[in-house]
């Protein structure tokens, strides 16, 4: 392959990722697959290399069942053979201002799940836990997170049973030159 | 090229990114990879599809100059030949709790930005301005922003005139397991 195709099929892997949320429950994640993610995801940008992240697998049934049962746009974790539940280290963080910057590296750390399950042919969902005080309660206690994790969000994982066309974002009014 | 090639090739790109800092100032970006950089921007995931975003694209001389002496860890946008600003669009935040959802997105899209500049060939790195307030402040006046814009990061592109080997972030001990 040269590099023009090598490129092409990296952009093509970054702008066909969508949003899946309908999963085939009898195909599970492969221990592999779900070590390349976790690969993927620490390989994100960090703030001064804090890394205030920690990655919480779920392949658990109930615990997947428990999850979609609990969080208002999480029903695909019951049709889901995994999950990855991203939280904020609190040992991590930085004092203060910088505080926030743990979503930052965290949401970037997300993006890198998301993109690496694409281009295995899997399927995953970004689903909103932080910072909805509720939806993080019933996460920890679900699965039963020590204090310093603040849960973030959770990607249910899976092989995708009704594939769907990407939503088409692009938007000229976005975009402002500064030539 | 067959599939496990494939995933390879675009794993790969997720997990040699690093932040470059070292820019070749003759060697200037061209604008088609500027429009792919806005293309993977945009396609990244955006809670109830909100794209709370703005892209500034700043390729002036002494505006990139301005900005790499305003802002503490921006110093290397002196060398760059571009920078993409990615922008809170306040226009389009959520009411209320969600209002942070807007860093999520914008830290999506950052992230495929990086990936796809790394994909391309060039350097980039994610130089942090948002909750800064007075980061914010410069950005804002160097580049004239409109009102409504929340300045969030700059992100310095160029062709890396000195590559290093990216940081190992690998660490079990950010994993836990619920089987």
């Amino acid at each position: 392959m040269d590099e023009k195709g090598r490129r092409e099929l990296i952009l093509q892997n970054i702008l066909t990722r969508t949003s899946d949320r309908m999963f085939d429950p009898t195909k599970v994640v492969g221990e592999d697959d779900l070590q390349t993610l976790l690969q993927a995801a620490m390989a994100a940008p960090t703030a001064v290399n804090r890394q205030p992240w920690q990655f919480v697998v779920v392949t658990n049934r109930q615990l997947l069942d428990q999850l979609a049962a609990a969080l208002p746009y999480c029903h695909m974790a019951d049709q889901a053979t995994a999950a990855i539940v991203v939280c904020g280290d609190k040992n991590r963080f930085l004092e203060g201002e910088d505080d926030v910057l743990w979503v930052q590296d965290c949401s970037a750390a997300s993006e890198n799940i998301l993109l690496a399950s694409h281009a295995l042919g899997l399927g995953s969902v970004w689903t909103c836990v932080y910072p909805h005080t509720d939806r993080m309660a019933s996460v920890s206690g679900i699965l039963q997170l020590p204090e310093d994790f603040v849960p973030f969000n959770v990607i249910p994982i899976g092989y995708v049973s009704k594939a769907h066309t990407p939503i088409n974002k692009w938007n000229p009014a976005a975009i402002t030159y500064r030539t």
